[in-house]
């Protein structure tokens, strides 16, 4: 057993200044790896052990990449780190005053601290939707949420009863940013390749993929013309896109659309917003909209010494009036422009404001689909825009053999339709009383 | 929601003789591949929707391989079978009289039953060590023991109290056959290779991997030579073998063995032994020592049209006076020639005896070692024997894809010793109470 009082953050004392990172995605660890153990003791902290390219997570969510493939482990990629300290601790809350993080094991003092803390998924307040719905933030989101689609069509394959399958046979996406415009593509791709060889008691015919957006269009995000022509290409692969409609409600059995229309399903699966993962102290004065006001050297307003980068930070322009997209670009830009003005502080040399750098934003929407909006009001669409993405992301993806294994994934199911990872490993469902659990607990275990 | 009474098994009236097949292993994998659909409707139950080559398995607990590597869903598997049909559901009995099969969604009726359930654990009626142990017979064992791993040493540098650090140090490996000494050269290669690199707060000097068997030898089933090279390979990798010993208890904090001697730790992996998945409705007088009874056509002592291979059954010869080997290659060998029995049955032929080809026995203890028995008295040693067992590993894995992602991974790994899957995904410990589940909840949690 592990008690509070038998543990520390067990941090050397050092007399170089100390930077404290939480969270270790795009913006954490590019400031990390940027950063030089030989001016600063590095600390960062998360509450996983690993760095993971999330705009791969959907992959994992469909059988088409393992978790390995698109994640690795901080003390992996800070192997050879000078003075770099990772520890696998939840941040409670900082005071600004007296310049510490607190955690449940003990406190911290900072220099600098840096909040790269990202965004959590927003549920609106609705705690039942929260409850039942599939989110995919997370590596065991995707988990749970790939378990959940197989177990519901082996249940499926035991059903007498007509409704009750066609529920199991429904799945719904709440949101048609990129996660749910890839997510809705990879599980027509599994529906049209796979799946009916894999369930051919079942007929795929009536397996409904619901996609439902508030706003006009999908992609709302990215350009009209990327936007419309995704519509099509969705529709084209038989997606039901639902347009300037919200799912309201979901009890895990019946998902609520804000038009009054009621569709049974097993599987909601939420994309449908982010909030900014704030931490205790930071003061209301410095937040907005969730997220936490910075200024042009990421500086949060009023709070000397505390930066925040990527999607937690709320940085204005002019070019960019409602802040940077919540995107990997610009924390990835960030993480490394901060390292850069931290060491000139350092050497009391004046900071040099940040500025984005847009490379464009692409999404894929299946095998030979993709948009792509570049800088200039460029275009790309279909099968130029699907290479475009497919290797800027293996070349965006941590790790040499990461990006091996993710390619050599990629040409073979590319050829061979195959999504092989159908494992259904263990009831990652997450209610004791919701289906698959019940079905695992009733009818497999030992 | 699932009601039993919403669920049937929905297996199709047929006029061919059905075959059920209980368990998806090496034997039903292998029966069911090599009978055809013309003669027969084939029908197989497991309580997970994949094969796999648990012979690797260890690789998945050692953050080697991930689960994808060394598993292949029936449903890919058999996508092309004529009248093949998979259900993922637990078989509750058997009525050799009215010949059917119950789970708890329905009855079966069968023409001939396979019953190919192989092994589980045997905790020889020790509940506490059933509650606290670590075993390795199932992918999520692997991952409960990987998370596990990986937690252990995440606590550890957090952890102030000496004592209690030693503690989530020590590795306790309880059983010295093939699955323990794997086991034990893969920890100490990470010790070795991967952890100091790690976690550089920890003294990796003091973290123990114990080996404790309770026969006078290491891989007592295999050659006194190959026992005792093995032996010396271990120690010399700093691994503590204690022969003649056994594990006696443990409360999920210290470890007791049958010497007497206390090991404090939270890591006791449990590969002491297996007993027979039994089926209810087995008569007693066919089952001897936990396994099935059977003669040299693999028939079920005095059950008519019903059969037994692999682990599950007990075949004895002159040759092999106790029953064959708990190993892949008989199952392999009997589920094959199952198949061609049961297709003379069905022509009216006699049946022909299965004999037992011995292609030898292998086990790795670690890069560059392993150990080899082949048929012959000759023995393997070392490199050579490394090599040997590599490409007969990777030959037998199944499906095309996964053979090259391991042959990947092992050229990577061998080469730069890495090991790339050391991700906590999530808390996989067994038990509320445990020290991983509870550091989970306090310290990381939303």
């Amino acid at each position: 057993m592990l008690y509070v009082n038998d543990l520390s953050l067990n941090i050397p004392e050092t007399t170089k200044p100390r930077v404290v990172i939480i969270g270790g995605g795009f913006g954490g660890v590019n400031l990390a790896k940027n950063l030089s153990g030989k001016d600063f003791q590095i600390v960062m902290f998360d509450r996983q052990n690993y760095n993971g390219f999330w705009p791969m997570l959907y992959q994992v969510a469909t059988a088409g990449l393992e978790p390995d493939a698109i994640a690795e482990p901080f003390r992996k990629m800070f192997d050879n780190g000078e003075d770099f300290h990772f520890r696998l601790v939840k941040i409670t809350g900082v005071n600004p005053v007296t310049r510490t993080i607190t955690t449940l094991i003990g406190e911290l003092q900072y220099d600098y601290l840096v909040i790269a803390t990202g965004t959590k998924s927003n549920f609106f307040g609705n705690e039942s939707i929260k409850k039942f719905a599939f989110p995919l933030k997370r590596i065991p989101d995707a988990l749970n949420l790939r378990s959940q689609l197989f177990q519901a069509f082996e249940q499926a394959s035991l059903i007498r009863d007509e409704p009750l399958r066609q529920s199991m046979l429904n799945v719904v996406i709440a949101g048609a940013g990129p996660t749910g415009v890839e997510l809705a593509g990879a599980l027509a791709e599994m529906r049209e390749h796979v799946l009916p060889g894999d369930y051919r008691g079942l007929d795929f015919e009536k397996m409904n993929i619901y996609l439902v957006e508030g706003n006009n269009r999908v992609l709302p995000l990215m350009s009209p013309e990327s936007g419309s022509w995704s519509q099509q290409f969705l529709e084209k692969k038989g997606i039901i896109v639902k347009l300037g409609t919200r799912v309201e409600d979901y009890d895990g059995e019946l998902a609520r659309l804000s038009t009054g229309e009621e569709i049974p399903t097993q599987t909601l699966i939420w994309s449908a917003g982010v909030t900014g993962a704030l931490i205790d102290g930071v003061p209301a004065e410095s937040i907005e909209n969730g997220r936490i006001l910075v200024d042009q050297f990421n500086q949060v307003q009023g709070l000397p010494n505390i930066f925040a980068i990527g999607d937690i930070a709320l940085m204005k322009s002019k070019k960019y009036p409602k802040g940077l997209p919540g995107v990997a670009q610009p924390a990835i830009q960030q993480g490394k422009h901060l390292a850069g003005n931290l060491a000139r502080l350092l050497r009391r040399k004046p900071l040099k404001p940040f500025n984005y750098f847009n490379k464009g934003t692409l999404a894929v929407i299946g095998r030979n689909g993709a948009v792509g909006d570049l800088p200039g009001k460029l275009h790309l669409k279909g099968f130029f825009a699907w290479i475009t993405w497919l290797f800027v992301h293996i070349y965006y993806l941590v790790g040499f053999r990461n990006k091996l294994v993710v390619f050599s994934n990629w040409i073979y199911r590319f050829f061979t339709y195959q999504r092989s990872n159908r494992l259904i490993i263990r009831p990652f469902v997450r209610q004791e009383d919701k289906a698959g659990q019940e079905f695992i607990r009733r009818y497999q275990e030992d």
